[in-house]
């Protein structure tokens, strides 16, 4: 029987993420620049061992049992203060633990999105954002960046744009530190300019932070956030690529009311987050774990990128140009217009065994066939160099 | 600032499940007959312990980092070789695995329902399928029940007169062993009968299945999928009740093109499932672990029913009835009409110190308001009976 006639007229779109069948290549002999996948070597396994281990012998019997939808409440209590060294104010009902950020953005939407809602993003910006918006059929807009991150100039245009024509935008989802695909970052005067936009045109802000924490050039930018005084911010970030993201653990940092509406509907998603997965984290914050991953994220992730940046201007043909980023994952290619990433990728895994994201998955108005994504996160630093030669080789031949 | 006022439409009825509320009654000097929670006693804390010590010395890095939407091979093998036990034909290709089977229902709602799409439920049915339904809009009509499942003859006439005015079901959601919430079991027959009508009616079929594990009085009938020839049963099952519900891990049986679909729509739900919990799954089922938990679960909830059954007897007014369940966790129980169990609950938690769940959110035409669901999973057996007198001692004076 073919049961794909009784799908919802939404299935049509539900398409594939790329990054996700990407991972399937990963282990082969393609040298992958796909996935965001952290170095394996960065888990501290030992250490997330011995946690694992008491945490199981002190309290086994909490640790497997269902816990309550917002999060044990202890969690939430240390996740308020580490949010709170940030710069952020919080208390524990401020906090939702959810099953990774992912899941954040899938009840933000839930929650706050009508069909036809205006939602105004960075251009690109990361795809399972897109994906967990695009279920509740809002209006994407999406607004382009420049090395210091999203256009607010840009925004404004378009917000009294749209104003003048009826229409007004309700939230903006933004990645100001390092950001997902583009690595770039925004500085302090573009988040105060974009928390006054924001509170002239009334939009409610989501900022999705998971990359700030390896920021390799001194002090990073403070969330926006930690800005926010209205209240207007809602804060999203995840352990995953601190600690583990098979642990499967973000939160959202929001007023109570959001908290409690956000909850709400994570009890019809994933009823709670994984119970061991959040008393790990717990004992890891609590022994100062989290904070000893820090610099050594640092030190991996650096050490990484100038591998990827020093092959970018060794082997790339002119007419390709890419972003310098000042942490996270993410290095964002631009070939020239004529070169269509979509259409390599196949020749590019078959042939030159090298794996990228193509960078039209970001965009939210069908642009970007010529740009493409390179996570310098996962490959072994010796394979860098010999990835970027083959992906050179793969542009070069397409621009012809 | 309030940020409610940027709610969407939905988010007015998204409202907090009874039995998520009542969880946090749970440790006080309440006697809890509230949520589906497992005896903790039931969990096998040292073999997991062990489990989980050798999975990070020996794949620690697979088991922290980030895998397949669809679940790890490895483990979709598995599940289809322990479906296959109870008669269901599977490949690893028809497994998709969830975070928890909450999920699994969300990701079947996003998938098959439309607005206005009428779904088929058994009525009382579970509150969670309710909730990860209504998101999408269906028409959800409810049968009734008798002690042998769902009335098919009633679903039948149901069906029809739908045909007659033009509409017609598409999806039947199913809980056809030791059902929640009334803890009633169909029989072979009356399985035969739903499927034949599914066919002739040319309705989806989702059988949620996680309570058949403790089914006392004998072998349980089996699984609708195991009777389906045509592909027309979408399963679905949990771990959170046979080993421990805080691993977060359940899984769909379906054919190949609905798994495709439901793994992207879960790239915009939660990614994956929680890895380190698939991997202590997979090695569970893999030593036998899983099949040894199943003669004592039987074991420790079978005496905790009895318990129940018997202090019913012998505490409950006249005009009270209950079901008499060949296995799971609940027992329901229908007060005389007058008697609002709703209105009671604060009572029965503040002066009584007895919690259940009032029967009316199981409904899904309003109705039940005399009604609950009474588990027996989790207060211990000493405390049973006490429970049930302090329970007959509210409804007796409530029904005066």
């Amino acid at each position: 029987m073919d049961a794909s006639r009784f799908f919802a007229r939404r299935a049509a779109y539900l398409r594939a993420s790329q990054v996700r069948e990407l991972l399937k290549w990963i282990g082969r002999d393609v040298i992958s620049f796909g996935g965001g996948v952290p170095d394996p070597a960065s888990f501290p396994i030992d250490e997330l061992r011995r946690i694992i281990d008491e945490v199981l012998e002190a309290r086994g019997s909490a640790a497997l049992q269902y816990a309550p939808t917002e999060g044990i409440d202890e969690l939430r209590e240390e996740l308020a203060r580490f949010v709170g060294r940030r710069g952020i104010r919080a208390g524990p009902e401020n906090v939702l633990v959810t099953s990774g950020s992912q899941e954040a953005l899938e009840l933000l939407a839930r929650v706050f999105v009508d069909p036809g809602d205006v939602v105004v993003t960075e251009n690109p910006t990361y795809l399972g954002a897109i994906q967990a918006f695009s279920v509740y059929e809002p209006s994407l807009v999406g607004v382009p960046m420049d090395e210091g991150g999203v256009r607010v100039d840009l925004l404004e245009e378009r917000l009294r744009k749209l104003a003048s024509s009826g229409a007004r935008a309700k939230l903006c989802y933004v990645i100001p530190t390092c950001q997902n695909p583009t690595g770039r970052t925004a500085g302090l005067e573009r988040r105060k300019a974009l928390l006054e936009l924001a509170e002239e045109h009334d939009l409610l802000i989501i900022e999705d932070d998971p990359y700030s924490y390896f920021y390799f050039e001194g002090p990073e930018p403070p969330p926006l956030k930690a800005l926010d005084k209205e209240g207007r911010v809602i804060y999203v970030s995840t352990i995953s690529k601190v600690l583990a993201p098979g642990l499967r653990i973000g939160w959202v940092v929001a007023e109570e009311e959001v908290v409690e509406k956000l909850a709400i509907a994570k009890q019809g998603v994933t009823l709670q987050s994984p119970t061991l997965g959040m008393h790990v984290l717990l004992e890891a914050l609590r022994r100062g774990l989290v904070d000893r991953q820090l610099p050594r994220l640092r030190q991996i992730y650096r050490v990484r990128r100038d591998a990827m940046l020093s092959a970018l201007e060794e082997h790339m043909p002119s007419g390709v140009s890419w972003t310098r980023p000042c942490g996270g994952m993410f290095v964002w290619l631009e070939a020239p217009p004529r070169v269509d990433m979509d259409a390599l990728l196949p020749v590019a895994l078959s042939v030159h065994k090298v794996a990228y994201v193509p960078g039209s998955g970001f965009h939210v108005d069908g642009g970007g066939r010529n740009t493409a994504r390179l996570s310098f996160s996962y490959p072994p630093l010796e394979k860098i160099r010999e990835g970027v030669a083959r992906l050179a080789k793969l542009i070069a031949e397409a621009a012809g």
